[in-house]
C-alpha cells in the first residue's frame, strides 16, 4: 500500500467528539480549502475581478480539475469535465444517448436508482413525446432486461440505499451486445472504489463531487463521455460555454471540441476551489488503496454490528465484489436509532422507509474510529437508548 | 433618494486604482462576502457537516434567497427561486412555455439576444422535433412581428452589447394578445433598474446574480414564474429537489409547489453564501434610486467622451427609455483600445466586433469615477496610447 491514510486524515478538519460515518452523503472540509476558497474569494475575485477569468485561469477549471477527477474513475485524459449538478448531467448524457440510438425509445433502469436520474428521465421522456418510456425493474433483473428495445441503459454502480454494487463490466458488455449505450452514475463510486470506465467501456459517466470527493455543499458534477462518442453526443443543453467560440458571440450553436460541449454556463468558481483544494489530497491517493482499507473497514463495522445488535438485519452484500462503501442496516425505528446515535456523535444517516446508513471512507476514518461507532451502537440498542420522543420527530432533511 | 450611495460603495472591496465599469459582466467584491463564505465553509461545512442542510438553513436558501432578489425585479413573494446557471433556468422556461402552448411551434427571438439563450432555444427545438423552430428577427422588429404562430416570446430586456433597453410592458401586452407566453432575461436588468415582473405581466424571468447583484464568479442563477402559471409550468429539468417529497424518495416524479419545482439538484452553498453577503447591501436600497443615479452616470460619460474623443461612436440610445445601465462605443481598435484603458486602470470590456463595453453601478461608482474615467479614455485616444502591439494580441477571453 503507499496512500499514507494517517496522513490523510491529518488534512481533514473533523469536529472533537465525531465518528463522522456520513462522507458518502456531503464529505467532510479539507484543512486546506479553507485558505483555497478565501484566496479565490479576496485575491481572486475581489483584486482581480473581471480578468480572473484568464488570470486566475477560472475558465479552464471545469476541465483542468476534470482531469483530476477523471484519474479516479479510469477515464482518458480530457473526457471528464466538471459543472451543474448531477441531475443536469444525467440529462445531457441521456439526450445524447437517445439522440445517437434514434430506432430505440426506452431508457432502462432499475428501482434502486436514486430517485432523481429516474425524475430526470420522465421528465426528458415527456419533453420528447408519448412513444418515449423509462422501463425500470429490480437490480438483479437488469441484465435479463436488456434487449433489443433498450435505447440506453442508466444505471447507478453502487445503491445509495443498500451499498449493494452492480457489476459495471458485465452489464455493459451485455448492454453493447444488444446494441444499446450506457450511463453509468458514479455518485457513490468516485472516490469509494476503483472504477474503470475507459476499460470497461462505459458510454457515458456521470457522478457528484461533494461525496467521497470532499468539494463541499453543492460543489459541482462531473461528466465523462468515451472519447469515441466525443464528436459525436449533442449537449441537449447547448449552452455558450459548449459551444466551439463561445466569445465569437455567433448567433448559431455549435458544438464545441470533445467533452468540452457539456459545459453549459458560467462555472461556479468558488465551489471549484473547494473542490481543488479537495482533489490536492487525492492526489496523493491510490484508489487501489482506498478499497483495500475501505473493505477493512465495512467488515469490521459489519462484524462488530452484528455481534451486538441482533435487532439491526444488514442490508449490504457480505459477497466484497458486490459492495460498494457503505454499510446498512435495516430497522423499523431506524430515523429514531440514528437520531440517538447521532446525539452520541456517530453521524450516518437516515434513508426511508427503514434504512440506517453509514458511509466508509478511508481518507479520513480508521479502525478505531468503527470500533468505537460499533461499541456506541451496541449502547444505543441494548438500552433502546433512541426510544425517546425528541429521537422521533422528523427534520424535513434527513 | 433615500439610498445612501456613499455609504453602499464603503461596502465593497475595490482594488486600488481600479475604476471598474465592468460590474455588468462580474460585480466587485462585498467586503462581507469573504467573512460570510469563510463562515460557511468553516463552521458550517466543518462543523455541521451534514446537519448544515437544516442547522445552517442550507436546503431553504434557494428560495429564500429568491424572495430577496425577487423584491428587486417586482415580483410577488414565493415567486423566485435561485439554483443553476442562466442557460438552464432559460431551458426549463422554454420547455414550460411550449408544453403551455401546444398548439405552437415557434419561440420568437431577437438577434440582440445574448447568443446563449439562442443556443439554449436551439438545442429545446432539436430535441423537441422538426416542427419546432426558433425564430429571430432585428431587435426592433420583435413587436411587429409577434403572431399567432408564436407559442413564446423569448427577450432579453437589455441588449449586452449596446446597452439598448427593450420595452417590456410594450412588448408582453402585444405577446399575450397574440396568445404568446413570454420570457424575459433580465441579465442586464436585475440590479440594474427597476424591473415589474409582476405588474408588467411577465410569465417568465430569468437573471443571473453575478453580474449587477454582486454574488462573485459562477454564482447562480434565478428564475421567476408568474404565481398564475406556478402550478402548470412543468420544469423539464425534473430533478430531486423539485419534486413535492424529495426526502420520501419516491421513484415517481411528482412536481413541488409553485416556483420550488423548478429547482434541480443540490444548490450550490457557498456561492449562495456570497450572494447573502451582496443582498445584505441590496436591502438598503430603493431600486427607484439606483435609476436616477444609473441615468446621471450614463448621461455624464457620454457626454464627457463624445467632448473628446470623435473617433468613437455612440452605440447606447440616447433616449433615457430606450437605455439599461451601461454605455457602449464603436471603435474598429476596440479591442487594443480596451486593453489599453485596462493597463490604465478603467476597467470596462470588448464584445466583438467593434464594441467597447462600459457598466455604470451607482453602488460603487460615483460622478467622480466617470470624470476620470472619461480623461483617461480621452487621453488614450488622443495620443493613440492603445497603438501598441502588446494591446493587440487576443486572450482567449475577454
Amino acid at each position: 500500500m503507499t496512500t499514507d491514510f494517517a496522513a490523510t486524515r491529518a488534512l481533514f478538519d473533523l469536529p472533537e467528539g465525531v465518528i463522522y460515518l456520513d462522507g458518502n452523503s456531503l464529505g467532510p472540509l479539507p484543512r486546506a480549502a479553507a485558505a483555497r476558497v478565501a484566496r479565490t474569494v479576496t485575491e481572486e475575485w475581489g483584486q482581480m475581478l473581471i480578468t480572473g477569468w484568464n488570470k486566475a485561469g477560472w475558465m479552464e477549471l471545469p476541465s483542468r480539475l476534470g482531469n483530476r477527477v477523471g484519474r479516479l474513475i479510469g477515464a482518458e485524459p480530457g473526457a471528464v469535465v466538471l459543472g451543474d449538478t448531477l441531475s443536469i448531467k444525467v440529462y445531457q448524457a441521456l439526450a445524447s444517448s437517445f439522440e445517437m440510438n434514434p430506432a430505440r425509445k426506452v431508457v432502462l433502469s432499475d428501482r434502486g436508482n436514486f430517485p432523481s436520474d429516474l425524475y430526470i428521465a420522465q421528465g426528458l421522456c415527456r419533453t420528447l413525446g408519448p412513444e418515449y418510456q423509462l422501463k425500470t425493474v429490480a437490480p438483479e433483473e437488469v441484465l435479463g432486461a436488456l434487449d433489443e428495445t433498450v435505447a440506453v441503459m442508466m444505471i447507478t454502480e453502487v445503491d445509495y440505499r443498500t451499498g449493494r454494487r452492480h457489476d459495471m463490466a458485465a452489464l455493459t458488455a451485455r448492454a453493447h451486445e444488444v446494441g444499446a449505450l450506457t450511463i453509468w452514475d458514479l455518485a457513490h463510486s468516485a472516490g469509494a472504489l476503483p472504477v474503470e470506465v475507459a476499460r470497461g467501456g462505459a458510454d457515458f459517466a456521470v457522478g457528484c463531487t461533494y461525496k467521497y470527493l470532499n468539494s463541499g455543499p453543492g460543489g459541482p458534477a462531473f461528466i465523462y463521455v468515451a472519447p469515441r462518442h466525443a464528436e459525436v453526443a449533442r449537449p441537449a443543453l447547448s449552452g455558450w460555454l459548449g459551444h466551439e467560440a463561445p466569445f465569437a458571440f455567433d448567433l448559431d450553436y455549435r458544438p464545441g471540441a470533445g467533452v468540452e460541449r457539456m459545459r453549459v454556463g458560467t462555472p461556479p468558481v468558488i465551489q471549484l476551489a473547494a473542490l481543488e483544494a479537495s482533489l490536492d489530497i487525492w492526489d496523493q491517493v491510490e484508489m487501489a488503496d482506498i478499497r483495500v482499507a475501505s473493505l477493512a473497514l465495512t467488515d469490521r463495522f459489519i462484524a462488530g454490528v452484528e455481534a451486538t445488535c441482533p435487532s439491526l438485519t444488514l442490508a449490504t452484500p457480505r459477497d466484497h465484489a458486490a459492495r460498494g462503501s457503505q454499510v446498512s442496516f435495516r430497522h423499523a425505528e431506524g430515523y429514531a436509532i440514528m437520531q440517538a446515535l447521532i446525539a452520541r456523535g456517530v453521524v450516518g444517516d437516515f434513508r426511508a422507509p427503514d434504512i440506517l446508513r453509514f458511509g466508509f471512507t478511508p481518507l479520513f476514518i480508521n479502525g478505531e474510529d468503527v470500533d468505537k461507532a460499533a461499541a456506541i451502537i451496541a449502547e444505543v440498542m441494548a438500552g433502546d437508548l433512541w426510544d425517546r420522543p425528541e429521537y422521533k420527530t422528523r427534520a424535513r432533511v434527513t
